[in-house]
């Protein structure tokens, strides 16, 4: 089955024509302006149809549209209900479905992007074998998603597994969506600059002299020995374990699959997740295999055939 | 639909003969030794046939029997698949199903308490306009169950939703599960003696003084100003607040039912989850509802009609 496929991002968005596990081609979009998804529509239009070309194709060769979208979606109408502060806000107002028949003649369908990247790793990734799946996306953000006897875990009002936002430091920092101490902000990309900031002894860390405070640079001071930026490591380290543990008794998985940017240093990562859940979790049936993403920035797009190919909620 | 209704507990066990939300008769049986399951058979088994007579009823009158067991089980087999340590262990042995059948020509069915009680709430009690229900059973332990469009959220191995173990210390005290930092480690009436005795201060607070350190003595001396208890009080809160919002972003509910004996004190407990959980989860669709359990000690025996009727997973 083949279907046009947009990954949309915060600073950049993709379009692809996928056959199956295959991107056949794919342009990659530069956002000039992360607050208006209005202006993105013509261009992601405009290099749909280049691409299908490309490929020797037209719309009609495809199922539909699949779209990835970092905010609250409800894929089987296709709006968009609630988006990060600032950006894509006037989204919300657009008939993206309407769009789609517009421009395609074809049906659309939304997706939040961790979940779409859940659906990618088990349609062509690490998780193909699997049907109880947790996936959390270390990144700018954290995102989490969980699929149960094969199925997408959405929720009342599609916003189940919120997983960077269970709270693992009850009396912690204050996070972006309201809550206090979520996985999200006690580490993540996002949140990384500040903690390390307030870190007794950051004025005379390697890292204070960091132009950008990643993860990256992170690893890099700890791998060095520097003791602050060995200490900060080590906490991120526990409070994803936290989160993990937490998502292995909230969703029952055999799998928990790991990916974003931060998963660039898987071996700075996944062995001491992979212990932490071990020793930790709570599966007398077993052990809870952990495994990096193996699609990387391509999961959303690959997400595009699974959720077209959905029948049912 | 009347069924005959079993609720096992540490110290307890209970028999009843249920019609949908009525209890006909009902008997409670004092456990002797709960570490043995297979002695207990026979004084559940008399006890229901005296229970029957007593109602006017045989076992044809019932659609089957219903157990509510304090461990991990598989409802649609009857088997007990792990017990708490020292509870039971030899009922994983145990042919229920067959026991059923010898004694009374009925089918079985088992499920562990936390989703028994929330099956008994969604049937007869708080929860019965909602399909969307977690419910957060704060006790000796901690237990958690979620339902999703009306459906029990049961996970591959049969133990999704560990409520009470999500981790919200990152850095916390040790679990019985094998944990760090769970709801339960940190505010349960097992954990409160010892989380009480390492209390700074507490040999100068009236707590020192109670021959039975649980959360009705807790309370008492919160409210009476003693400076430990209320300090102790507010952290308990706290963690199960953070519980609750956990809850409420793993599984995206419309209503929180808060049970167990702690709810004995609604009023201590009530108003601070609602504020916190209303102030702190992520829910862009509106206000999740917390409402306290209805059914009490009853939960358990009237989910078994519910439980019976399910028809598939």
């Amino acid at each position: 089955m083949k279907a046009i496929a947009i990954d949309t991002g915060g600073s950049h968005a993709a379009c692809a024509i996928i056959d199956e596990c295959r991107i056949l081609a794919a342009e990659h979009i530069p956002v000039a302006d992360a607050r208006c998804f209005g202006t993105l529509l013509p261009r992601l239009a405009a290099a749909a149809t280049v691409l299908l070309e490309r490929c020797g194709l037209t719309a009609r060769d495809c199922r539909g549209v699949g779209v990835s979208f970092p905010g609250i979606v409800d894929p089987f109408s296709g709006r968009i209900l609630s988006t990060p502060k600032g950006k894509y806000e006037d989204s919300i107002a657009l008939d993206l479905p309407e769009w789609s028949r517009e421009c395609f003649h074809l049906p659309l369908r939304i997706e939040n992007d961790a979940r779409m990247a859940l659906l990618g790793e088990k349609h062509c990734g690490t998780a193909r074998a699997f049907d109880d799946i947790v996936m959390l996306t270390l990144g700018t953000g954290v995102g989490g998603a969980a699929m149960m006897d094969g199925r997408l875990l959405r929720g009342k009002h599609f916003q189940a597994c919120l997983g960077g936002h269970l709270p693992v430091v009850f009396d912690g920092r204050a996070c972006i969506c309201g809550s206090t101490g979520c996985v999200e902000a006690e580490a993540s990309t996002w949140a990384l600059p500040e903690i390390c900031r307030v870190w007794p002894g950051f004025a005379q860390s390697g890292l204070a002299r960091e132009p950008v405070l990643d993860f990256a640079a992170l690893f890099r001071w700890s791998a060095a020995g520097d003791a602050v930026a060995m200490a900060i490591k080590d906490r991120c380290l526990q409070v994803w374990a936290c989160g993990a543990v937490g998502l292995v008794h909230a969703y029952d998985p055999e799998l928990l699959v790991l990916g974003g940017a931060v998963m660039k240093s898987a071996d700075q990562v996944l062995p001491f997740l992979d212990d932490y859940v071990h020793s930790h979790a709570w599966t007398p049936w077993g052990k809870v295999q952990l495994r990096q993403a193996e699609l990387g920035g391509e999961a959303g797009l690959l997400g595009a055939v699974p959720l077209l190919k959905e029948t049912c909620r």
